[in-house]
C-alpha cells in the first residue's frame, strides 16, 4: 500500500451505499501534509509531461489542486458551479452531474484563462462516474487546449468514471483505487498498481 | 503599497457597483505563488499565536487556506455551503448572507472537527460586509472554541465588515483594505496600514 492507501485504511469510513468517507482529512478536514505528498507523487508520476495550468472544480478540488500546482509552478484554475458577479465576459461551459449532491451543474471557467496553447493537468480529490472530471475535459477542448492527464487522488474502481476516461485515451492517474469495500466490516480493497 | 495592493494596482479591475475583479490571481485563476506570500505575511503577522486549525468557507477561501496552513503547520477546515453525504452526524451551523450571489446560505462544520480546546484562525479571500466571516465565529463559538485572529487578502474597507469584526475585539488582518474605487477611471485608494 501506499501512503495514500494506508490512510484511507486508518482514517477512512466506509458506509453503506458504497459511501467512502474521507472528511477527516481529504475533503472537509484537511491534512496539508498529505496534500503535499499527493503533490509530489503527481509531480513524480507526470515528471517529463509539459503543464502550463491545473484545472478543477468547485469546492473539494481546490485544496489539492492548489498545493499540487506548487510542484508544477504552475496557475490554477478552479471551474465554478454558480454564476458570480466576478466572473463576467465569455465563459466555457459543460454540464456535470453530482451524484453526491444528486444534481446537474453547468460549471464553466472564464474563457480568458484558457487558451489552446495551454496544456492542462485536471486534479480532484475523487473520481466515481467521473462525470466532473469529463466536464473538464470538455471545457479543455472548448479552449481548443490539450488534456495532459487527471491526477486524482481516490479513484472508486469500481464505478464506471475510470473506465471511460482511460477508453478515450486520456492519460489518468489515481493514488488509491478502491476496488470493493464492505460497510459490514469496514474493510477497503484496493487496485494493485 | 506591499505586494498585495501592487498586485490589485496591476491585475485588478474596477467596475461598476463597486464591484473589485480579482479572478485573473486570486478566486477563479489563483497564482499561488501570490499565495505563498500571503501566507508568509500572514505568519509574521500572527507570530507569536497559538493557533490550532485554520478555518474557511468554500469555495474561493479553500486555496489560500490551505496554502496559508503551510505556514502555521495546522490542518485546515472548510465550511460547507450545502449538505453533503460526505458530512455525517453532528453539524455546527449558522447562517450567511452572500453578496455576491444574493442567497442566504446556512454553513456548517462537523462537529467532529472544531474542540473547545481549538486556537481557529479564520482565513478568507475577501471581506465586505463580514456575513461570512461572523457566520465562522459564531460556529467557532458555538464549538467552544476561541477565535485567535482572522486574516483576510482583501477587504472593501468602505463596507461594514471590518468595523463590525474588530467592534468585536477579534484581531483582524486584511492584507489590503480598499477606501474607494472609481469605476469610471479604474484607481484604487487603499488604507494606511
Amino acid at each position: 500500500m501506499n501512503f495514500l492507501e494506508e490512510r484511507i485504511v486508518k482514517d477512512g469510513v466506509v458506509k453503506e451505499g458504497n459511501i467512502l468517507k474521507v472528511d477527516s482529512f481529504l475533503n472537509h478536514q484537511i491534512d496539508i501534509k498529505l496534500l503535499n505528498s499527493i503533490g509530489e507523487e503527481f509531480k513524480r508520476r507526470f515528471s517529463g509531461t509539459e503543464v502550463t495550468k491545473i484545472l478543477t472544480v468547485e469546492a473539494s478540488g481546490i485544496g489539492i489542486a492548489c498545493i499540487v500546482a506548487q510542484y508544477f509552478n504552475v496557475p490554477v484554475l478552479f471551474a465554478k458551479k454558480t454564476p458570480s458577479l466576478n466572473v463576467d465576459g465569455d465563459k466555457l461551459a459543460s454540464k456535470a452531474y453530482s451524484f453526491t449532491h444528486k444534481v446537474e451543474n453547468t460549471i464553466f471557467v472564464s474563457s480568458k484563462y484558457l487558451s489552446s496553447s495551454d496544456k492542462v493537468l485536471i486534479i480532484d480529490d475523487f473520481l466515481a462516474q467521473g462525470s466532473a472530471v469529463l466536464a473538464l475535459c470538455d471545457i479543455v477542448g472548448k479552449a481548443g487546449a490539450e488534456v495532459v492527464g487527471v491526477g486524482i487522488a481516490v479513484e472508486k474502481g469500481f464505478q464506471t468514471g475510470g473506465k471511460l476516461i482511460r477508453e478515450k485515451g486520456i492519460r489518468l492517474e489515481s493514488l488509491a483505487i478502491v476496488e470493493s469495500m464492505d460497510a459490514s466490516d469496514g474493510t477497503i480493497q484496493f487496485r494493485n498498481q
